[in-house]
């Protein structure tokens, strides 16, 4: 059964159940694209209704709404946010008019479910309208914009979160991994020594950095343009509306909104986007990089490097029996691929603002999103499936380290570059040891050899005594 | 319910009635990351079966396989290419281990149902087994590449489709606007005459194009390195085995699959998707040039190009009343955006290969086929909720031709670049007509400007009379 | 003539006259590549000079060097500095060895030079050696991105006084534009006025933004590695060197340089650059944009938007008499599509680190290194050539604006949403002006009309009367 | 000391001896960007002077321009062929105007030479004028593409010759490395073995295939625009002489050019630019994918794979002695990191067009024609500095076979799929050999294990005895 709405257009059935209306039907019927709906990414509806109530509240404190109103639209905003009304977002993520339909998909909703509250039936828009009452004072500019910014700030407290776990798993095993001698290597060519506990712990610092890179840069969201309305001008919006409502937001979310100093600018800018999504695309590459590093460490069995297992996760062949491989770290690096070239899909929608508006935010927003809700998924299947398993083959790793060539390195302050160079060229056409070469040439007593060439005074830096 | 089944790693419960597996099971805890699964992508599904069958009537021919279990899995075969088992696969995109999840899913699910049709119960792999008989042969680094490939084509050749109808309706607008003259612009300036008729035809054009850079691109597909088993040395496949399942799945198919002439190179390299990639870019920038052109074009209503009207889809704003926006050339350039991210992606993915397999091959497949949907659905909308109702402001178009100064270009062949130079600067200056400066300055006589500047005999080359 | 040195290789030619020697000498002929050299990025020399400065100060500090060599080595320093031996840098930025090259080339020129200070030959390294005592307790892993560091913080120094010129232009054209009404523009449509002062204060105050994006970002430059040696463990450098040597560099250098607290991590880490890079990213995409727009702006002259003009740099057509084109904004947007490019490659190289070193770096100094070449040049272009010389099309934009349907929009608070769509579309429909219909339909008094229609009043948020 | 010239803008002084003129001097005042000239692309230049004395052949055949004219000017054009006059194209390969400033300092410096040869000075363009006489027919919009198609046809002749030496390198490698056995490894785990004639083969192969996409997708460039003039629409192009001039361009170079057959379309498509530097993309990813490989194979001494050796390019480092690096593919990686980036400048350039025109057509150009060049020179660097040099170390990896796990496989078809795990399972946990365990279960005969297990029976598909 339907009920039937009316825009600028004519008139269209909407679902008599439905608390979305005429503009959010159009939307569903325009837009058949990617098939991911508003509704998979609930902290963005959340933000659509928290921006609603604030502007509900700044407009009864600047007595533009009455108070019946303000209540019901508030609570209708608090039921969304509780999560009851997930479904009526039915429209697809990757959108046409600058997310227009997304507004009027909250306004609709809302106005809908007020209706109710203050005992009307839905489509009363006379007692309640999407436009005239729940969008009072804003556009889609504004408040579409404002809302992607509070998701990207609560989502992003969920991905640190997510990423903390992450950096205590690889600094368990830092810890745990302390006494584990092994080689180091650039260029992928033997170095010298170090330990697993120095490389795994070196993984948690790395990334540790990226708590600070994310905060800083989500840091940038903070910034709103409510009172924006349709350019930035405050055309219909009340003077201090903009900064009442985003000091109304800032109260209701806890969080520390600003209004933005230049609303023109802020309207049309979506730089703070480009920038959080270049963090998130850091630490993809570094995450990247880690995992890269842990098939590498991880090759083998036999015929690799083999300097550490991970923890087996499902039979890794459909013809090689045995065999295990690094589905996590393997999963983990398409991520990473994938958050990267999302990260272009938000360049290229963001180099195509014009005038005063960006109308590719919704492909922008969608990509971010993904971007972290793929980050956070990843991290915990890495750290619980992954790293938490990790055992070193602690033995076999001392052992490359006495049979390599590059702990001749350390004899550079006794016997000068040039010599250990000859030392070095010598020990890899004879296959003699380094140890053995030194003494046979007499560069060093046998004492003051043992006492360079142990490893494990190798591991920082030393005094010449 | 559940059944428990057996691997490598030791017990695991499956439910009951489930047609997977143990090791479909495993992909389904390991990998919670994108939350698409490959039943959202049928003809993937498909591509995974008629390998299966192909596989099935080569084994059969050589003797490998009994007639019995050949037709249980053929026909199990058949019916998940009806579609009949597409929850089945339940398993996310992105996933790790090279696409063995994926494999082992095709093959526990045949399996199943062809233990089912032999009478057996689930899970009685005695009587077939998803690795010594569905898989036989075979390996996850030849299967899962064929199969890709496969549903690759076939998704090609239904979005070669889509773009035909979109490349007549450009030619249709390009028929219909035949008469409209209009200016023609170059770096946003006022250039020369032509029609609007010209312009769609050009569109309908450059999109022509691409349905040969899509068929040439995509015939990379065929080549196949089915017998390639685990690195291409066809170790366990018979001799003969190659190019007997290429030409079953040919024959199967319809589609000309040949065997890779090296089947090492065929089984590391992901070239064809590579460069398939592109060519979805390519079509990609094109398109999103052409709305950009659109949105231009239909700038306005009064103050901008105004050429153009798009048909109104839906109300623009939620605070300009009547405002009407290009929303459909809009959800446009964002689908192009995203799948010129995607194109990122199977780059990343395409270059971190190693050795004898490329393991990110499941985001590499993602990105691909979201691409293809995309443009797909796109490309669709585009065609019937924007081009196929374009409607021309003819009055308006030629009036700004009649006014311009681009023209002049016309007088060069007859009073040289320099002369038309001083024209075109006075007339920019003065504000008067090309025209009636050039009688001023008795250039030419006012019949032999009256030819000459008739703009519809700028529409073309011409001989100097 | 040549002199002849050696190396681990054997002997090789150096021509007599060179400070560089048989490093240096392996390095020009091994990588023939982008014919770019070192000498063409003055301040990634100077980079290298300061911390072979600081290097040879510390190990003074240490013991480690005798007064007269590091006098030697400090002076050869400062002369590298004031650009004396330029062209002694002569090998490709595109190259192998993760800057050992250029780490050996800077050691040999130093150590020559040192030589003739102290009345030795060039070439008599036994008593000032590039490796033992310029290289003394560095390796390039440390050195090398030091130095790299050091040259992007004192290129985004330059950068940023270029970055202020331009928004200065922007600033001064913001406020001599004050006056001019002109319609705002949402997705290409005619939305609601705005002064162009606005439009161009807005410019100014996006780009502004970027200051404090490339200070904030360039800032993780100070965290070095000196003292890390050829894997962060310090194998080879004395205790306290590490942050004895950043305190030196910033007293030399007078920069705040800090060691950083975990030299392993900050070995192999490419992080700073990847975020740098996305900075100046992200100020690319702001400029393209704005160029974007100021390529629209001046869109005609009789057939387009009309709305500014840029001030003529050259003939714009070959064919077309007196065309004149947005040549500095063209040429600007190339330039950010390059710097977006550039990214990518930055992107890729940070990805491929592998364990504990990233060999990767010399591209991606060079991307970054050519980017912010790109961004200083092309930003005083545009400030001089283009921005400081646009004018307004005043009376052209302020009758756009008196022509408009979007100035309905302000009627919204008056008589609602609904009745206001439907002025609109009739307005749209019969060509009339909503004026006009406004008071045809009795819905508001002219006087009231005339104070809310004033487009005065609205250019910001405004108290209902 | 200078003489003047003037154009639309006014006087300008140019040096005397130039053969360039007025507006190529505009240009070097107003595009001081990347410091690159047009002169360093010589290909380029020689295109711009073939196109030119196609054109002046073709106005010659349709009486538009007189013998002596004609011959001046192709033997001006001739002489810029033979790479005279090199150091008269000073412009900045990024440049405004779409390629104007380009077309015409080739017109310029054709003009004036023809002046000379005809007995005038320079600067008397009645005689011979750069607009009037070079130009005539042309626009830069069908002149500067064409030239840009036709160097590129040229480079790409010589990139495919470059390709085909590495080829060769690496099939002679194939050869001599027929009787290496080796271990395949797929996810970097012990796979099957192979040997590694095949796997270089494998490298060679793969890269063959490149011929043809180099070949396939440059093809599309022998599609021009020449008589489209400004926008496609011919105008005051002769009619036949879009046709006759692509003949005669086709002649005089002997490579098959043809008009295009939409000449609007193809004056403002850019799309055989996109594709073309995808198939440079795509080679650049695999050659990098195939350094990663070798990066790997040559890791160790004797802490990595160590299965080859690279021939040793410089001393590794600064602090490590002995330390060779595998410096050429590094820099290899980062010639194709760089071609990758180039390719995203080229995406955003293409999508950047707007209406009848790419006017960002510079920077494309640019970043085509440099990684051609960039990967030419690393293919050579790559073959005769890296490849002809490497060696097997076939003991280690024959060891390496004899002591897998992977072997297992080929047991799956006499015991099964279940047996063969268990086997596997038991060797890696207990450190006993496939061999005996199978021996010790009974579960084949010692010859029939010895006939199944023999490495070189495993290096391709067999039929069960």
């Amino acid at each position: 059964m339907d009920r039937i709405e009316n825009d600028l257009l004519g008139d269209l059935n909407v679902p008599i159940n439905a608390y979305y209306g005429v503009q959010t039907q159009r939307a569903i019927e325009n837009f058949h694209i990617s098939g991911v709906k508003l509704s998979q990414f609930p902290e963005f509806v959340k933000g659509l209704a928290y921006v609603k109530w604030a502007a509900a509240e700044t407009n009864f404190a600047l007595g533009l709404l009455d108070e019946k109103l303000k209540n019901a639209i508030i609570q209708a905003a608090k039921e969304v946010i509780a999560g009851q009304f997930n479904d009526e977002f039915p429209i697809d993520m990757i959108q046409g008019g600058a997310g227009t339909s997304t507004n009027m998909n909250i306004n609709e909703v809302l106005a809908n479910r007020a209706l109710e509250i203050m005992g009307y039936q839905k489509g009363e828009y006379q007692y309640c309208s999407p436009n005239d009452h729940v969008n009072l004072s804003q556009s889609t500019n504004d408040a579409y914009p404002t809302s992607i910014k509070l998701a990207a700030i609560n989502s992003n407290i969920q991905l640190i979160e997510h990423l903390k776990k992450l950096i205590l798993s690889f600094r368990r095993k830092g810890v745990e991994f302390k006494h584990v001698l092994k080689m180091g290597r650039t260029q992928l060519q033997d170095a010298v020594p170090m330990t697993m506990g120095q490389e795994f712990e070196a993984y948690a610092a790395t990334l540790e950095e990226e708590i600070d890179r994310l905060s800083q840069n989500s840091a940038l969201f903070f910034e709103i343009n409510m009172g924006a309305t349709a350019i930035g001008t405050g055309l219909n919006a009340a003077p201090g509306y903009a900064k009442l409502c985003a000091e109304n937001l800032a109260k209701i979310t806890g969080l520390p909104f600003v209004s933005a100093p230049n609303l023109i600018e802020a309207t049309s800018d979506t730089g703070s986007y480009v920038i959080y999504s270049s963090a998130l695309k850091r630490m993809a590459i570094k995450i990247s990089k880690i995992c890269n590093d842990l098939r590498l460490l991880s090759s083998g069995p036999r015929c690799g490097l083999n300097e550490i297992n991970l923890p087996p996760m499902q039979p890794g062949s459909s013809i090689m029996p045995g065999k295990v491989n690094p589905v996590i770290p393997e999963v983990m690096n398409q991520v990473c691929f994938r958050v990267i070239g999302n990260d272009l899909t938000v360049t290229m929608a963001a180099e195509a603002g014009q005038l005063q508006l960006n109308v590719m935010e919704p492909v922008l927003t969608y990509a971010i999103m993904e971007s972290m809700a793929l980050l956070s998924n990843g991290m915990d299947t890495l750290a619980t499936k992954c790293i938490d398993g990790i055992t070193a083959n602690e033995a076999h790793c001392r052992d490359m380290v006495l049979h390599s060539i590059g702990i001749v390195t350390a004899l550079n302050p006794y016997i000068g570059y040039k010599n250990s160079t000859k030392i070095a060229k010598e020990a890899l056409e004879t296959g003699k040891s380094v140890y053995n070469l030194v003494l046979e040439h007499n560069l060093l007593s046998k004492e003051k050899l043992d006492d360079i060439l142990n490893p494990e005074n190798m591991l920082g830096p030393k005094m010449e005594k």
